[in-house]
């Protein structure tokens, strides 16, 4: 048995995915989903969307990938949205500083540092290029942005981005967005589609891509009234490995804690209860599209590791072996409290709140100010405006001042002193039914390219079958590519043929995804399946065409197991196992079983 | 009743799409899908990737957005994917200088000219700016590159262009693409996802935007062998809009020609088998998407009119009323021979062919030579291997040369007389499996966004209900956003609220996209779901909770009618309504209709 299949190999062979425009040399950091992988990260986005859009009640929207400039001046991306970059003078090769210094010292959160510090340390411990070797002490180490920039329109243009996240396409639309929603929270917008880093040095195949593809909820909350349907998710278990687990002083020993969501509440291993559900919900989402949930943890971000925006963020990691074993993150769930929305409304000058209406009118007490013009004129000429106006603006803000008997205004610089009996101060009594509040943001955000890399690698096992070697991909049903596939066992046989082809109808008016092979041995079609993780195959042969009533053989693919059945039981058994009322043990105890040495 | 109602202004009030980033002022040319625009636009896909992936058998792949010059140096877009730019020497505003010249006379292909041609005709028409009115005369016209241009990687970086097709990301996978088809022609490829024009001046909202999403099939056939399974579709009805029917000398009175595709296969009218199976394809899909075909063509591309690659292209175009009655283009079906697939080979030096085996292997003749060294050597010394080298090419390429007694070759412009003696020519006889072929490619592409306007614009309807105005958007049932809206009569009694959330839940366990709404009189719910499509409107009343057994009331969106039907039967009726097998006039007579004055 040995060793299992190269997951990259595989993935390239069978067409999961593979370096783009490789005819070109590609470019690096792009990459090509072929058929198979295209049709396993729609199973994905699909149930993503299942999950976090229609069972949650939140509105799903598409907003374009390419957004004018003001935009991330306002999110903060022009700004901040950078590595750490170094250029190798030798070869002219540019790099991550930050991971150079990762690989090379003990530090393990080198991205919080400054670049000046970060030149340093290339420095004092002689760190090379990895390339060629040269020495990369003295050179500059600089911010990099990364997103990719392009130009709207002809002539010089108006500067436009890729968006560097799907959640920008969400913020900026807000107004109109909360009106679909009825100005009501809380309520969540989500959306699926490509997002851009230009990486400064693309490696680790899906891992790190310039052009990716995320499934992103903005959920908007009410801070202080909304709750989370925490019951919901009370019992599920989790694999918390929080900043304290990170530490030196107290490292966790596996690398994470187990605990409920209800626990991670209760012991305030989870500050927000809107994260621990998301968390939880994250949790039963991962178990359900088949990952090995033995090999995922959700790591709580270190202060310097944080998002510009985020409060507390933590990451779903997947450990993953084709990757050295690492753990990967996949997913992060973070609170973004009112950055965005407050961010986009000083940007834009439009509104972005919301508009919260108390139970009751409130009745508020409102200090106000009408001073008498026809003395302050006389007495201020051409300033009397501006006096007036800073006399407003001081019983607003300090209404205690006007308890003296002369109240001091400064008008660009110049100080006043006015009479209080001028200002004619009075604090009058108002109603008010509610608050224009700006909503907090919990944002689960998930790499749909990283959650397909990670099924296949956590699917993709090797045993021994008929005597021989083989590999195979064991994908969840709903993820799989293909529901079922279907062989006639000899391809020269014209009844056989048809008798295929029909049966291949009958799946498909059923609603299963039914491929048709004919050529090849039956072993090395069983073999190709295998490897792209069909869960079922069907071989149709001259017995079972001479059989009363007809019949097939059903294989099923983690056993390699085969059971004889009657053709017109097909659907209804494959319902059967789709919808886990049944499982294959019981269908081979009910009928013939055939020899795997058939294969 | 008067005019129906905006298709703009409702799109925008109801969440079908909306210029982009308003609250910044946006950007020219970029639209948001809103909720219910994206769960429309997500319809109109799959019913695409279920007829024209699934159904044909053909594979779907997702590649990346962005791409790396070398693959638009090849395809010939970096050189030809232009638009002519005029710019106002007064306002600085850009605009197609080739719509000016149609909109200001006759012509009606201004795109086939030259630059220079169209700035004469700007002079001799006197046209203006359309934006402040100054002369244009004496501006130059430019060609326009609508490519969006990027930088991928860090520093000068390397050229990137966002992808004018998703059909680039096709035709540069040939080589993998083929070896999952395992090399067997005819095989078809799709993609649905972005693809992107810098517009010169984007407008008329979703018809001319800079950012699309295209639903593309590459067919690859061998175009001696491969024929369309037309009988299929033999007898489907086609509006054609043919080359002759467009020109002066006989114009077709209506704008189209009715015939089946048979005959306009027999007639000639289409006068490739592959593009006429695939009109017949496109014209069932519109139909069965509810496109009204009554304002459905196909229209051929005037010679000038054709992109660089196509030697045929037939246009759909949908009559769109809220475009001003004119006929857009919503799809294209063009034949575009081995170009692309040629082109790639040539600019990437690698294999684009398929080898096509012959039924029985062939001998074919050889003309081969054998120089003897040990004359030639000492003869030509360092020039001897040239020498042989041009010999054998001139044996594949003139063996005719090597009847004389000498044959002379030219090295580097030199030439060398040689005996043909010397050469030992031969004619060989070889055996050969087959032949390596460059496929020629079929292409239907259809604009997504498009299709979706073209679809609220073709079903949004007002008529008079109850007494008032109303408007309703008359969706498939397969392309509303929602299936069926729940709603408890009034919102502040408990009892109907839990019966009302019940009916969502076994709704949804059946599969039906079900929403919930509660706020606002009952009349102005009906209104909203009218508004965006959803055919079906259940309403849960006390009557109903006190009948024996307990009901709800029905209600059909085109009619307004109303049936009480029992909730038990509500799950069945609605299966039987979606699958055609029972109407709404069916249902009214058999169970108590409700008075649409209740709304």
């Amino acid at each position: 048995m040995g060793e299992r299949a190269d997951v990259v190999e595989l993935a390239k062979r069978r067409g999961f995915f593979f370096a783009a425009a490789e005819a070109y040399g590609g470019a690096a950091g792009f990459y090509t989903f072929g058929p198979e992988g295209a049709a396993l990260k729609r199973n994905v986005e699909s149930a993503w969307r299942d999950r976090f859009a229609l069972k949650e009640d939140n509105e799903e929207i598409a907003a374009p990938t390419i957004m004018p400039e003001p935009v991330f001046e306002a999110s903060g991306h022009l700004d901040t949205f950078d590595d750490m970059l170094v250029e190798c003078a030798e070869c002219g090769e540019s790099h991550r500083a930050d991971h150079l210094v990762e690989g090379a010292t003990a530090l393990e959160d080198a991205e919080a540092l400054e670049p000046a510090e970060i030149a340093t340390i290339l420095e004092e411990h002689e760190i090379d290029c990895p390339d060629c070797g040269a020495a990369l002490a003295g050179q500059e180490v600089e911010e990099f942005n990364l997103m990719f920039q392009t130009s709207i329109g002809p002539g010089s243009g108006q500067p436009g981005y890729l968006r560097p996240e799907t959640a920008q396409g969400i913020f900026v639309e807000f107004p109109r967005l909360k009106e679909y929603a009825r100005g009501k929270l809380p309520f969540g917008v989500t959306q699926i589609g490509p997002a851009y880093r230009n990486e400064i040095s693309p490696r680790r195949g899906l891992i790190r891509v310039r052009e990716l593809t995320q499934a992103e909820l903005e959920q908007f909350i009410d801070p202080e009234d909304d709750e989370p349907p925490l019951e919901t998710v009370a019992d599920v278990a989790l694999r918390l490995y929080a900043v304290p687990d990170q530490e030196e002083s107290a490292p966790a020993a596996e690398g994470y804690r187990e605990v409920t969501v209800r626990e991670a509440v209760d012991e305030e291993v989870v500050a927000s209860d809107w994260i621990a559900y998301y968390l939880g919900v994250a949790q039963e989402w991962y178990e359900r599209i088949g990952l090995d949930t033995e090999k995922l943890r959700f790591r709580q971000h270190l202060p310097g590791e944080r998002a510009h925006y985020a409060s507390d963020c933590w990451d779903a990691e997947a450990k993953v072996e084709s990757a050295g074993g690492d753990w990967i993150e996949i997913a992060g769930i973070s609170s973004r409290g009112d950055y965005d929305l407050s961010k986009h409304a000083d940007g834009s000058g439009e509104n972005f709140t919301v508009f919260k209406q108390y139970d009751e009118p409130q009745s508020v007490l409102e200090p106000t100010v009408d001073p008498d013009m026809s003395v302050l004129g006389p007495e201020f000429g051409g300033d009397a405006g501006a006096v007036a106006e800073a006399l407003e603006d001081l019983a607003a803000h300090d209404p205690d001042a006007f308890e003296q008997e002369v109240v001091t205004v400064t008008v660009d610089g110049e100080r006043y002193d006015v009479d209080t009996d001028i200002a004619n101060f009075e604090v009058v009594e108002k109603t008010e039914a509610g608050v224009h509040i700006t909503p907090h943001v919990i944002e689960p955000s998930f790499g749909v390219d990283r959650t397909v890399y990670a099924l296949i690698d956590h699917g993709l096992e090797r045993d021994e079958l008929g005597g021989e070697t083989r590999d195979y991909l064991s994908l969840a049903a709903e993820m799989a590519p293909t529901d079922v596939a279907v062989f006639p066992l000899v391809s020269n046989h014209e009844p056989l043929l048809e008798s295929a082809a029909e049966v291949v109808s009958t799946l498909r008016a059923a609603g299963f995804d039914a491929t048709r092979d004919d050529s090849g041995s039956i072993g090395r079609r069983y073999r190709r399946q295998d490897e792209v993780g069909t869960p079922f195959c069907v071989t149709v042969d001259r017995d079972g065409l001479e059989d009363d009533p007809e019949t097939i053989t059903l294989r099923d693919r983690d056993t390699g197991a085969q059971a004889r059945i009657p053709t017109g039981e097909l659907v209804g058994q494959l319902e059967a196992l789709r919808d886990g009322e049944a499982d294959f043990e019981a269908l081979l105890s009910r009928y013939e079983t055939v020899e795997t040495a058939d294969e």
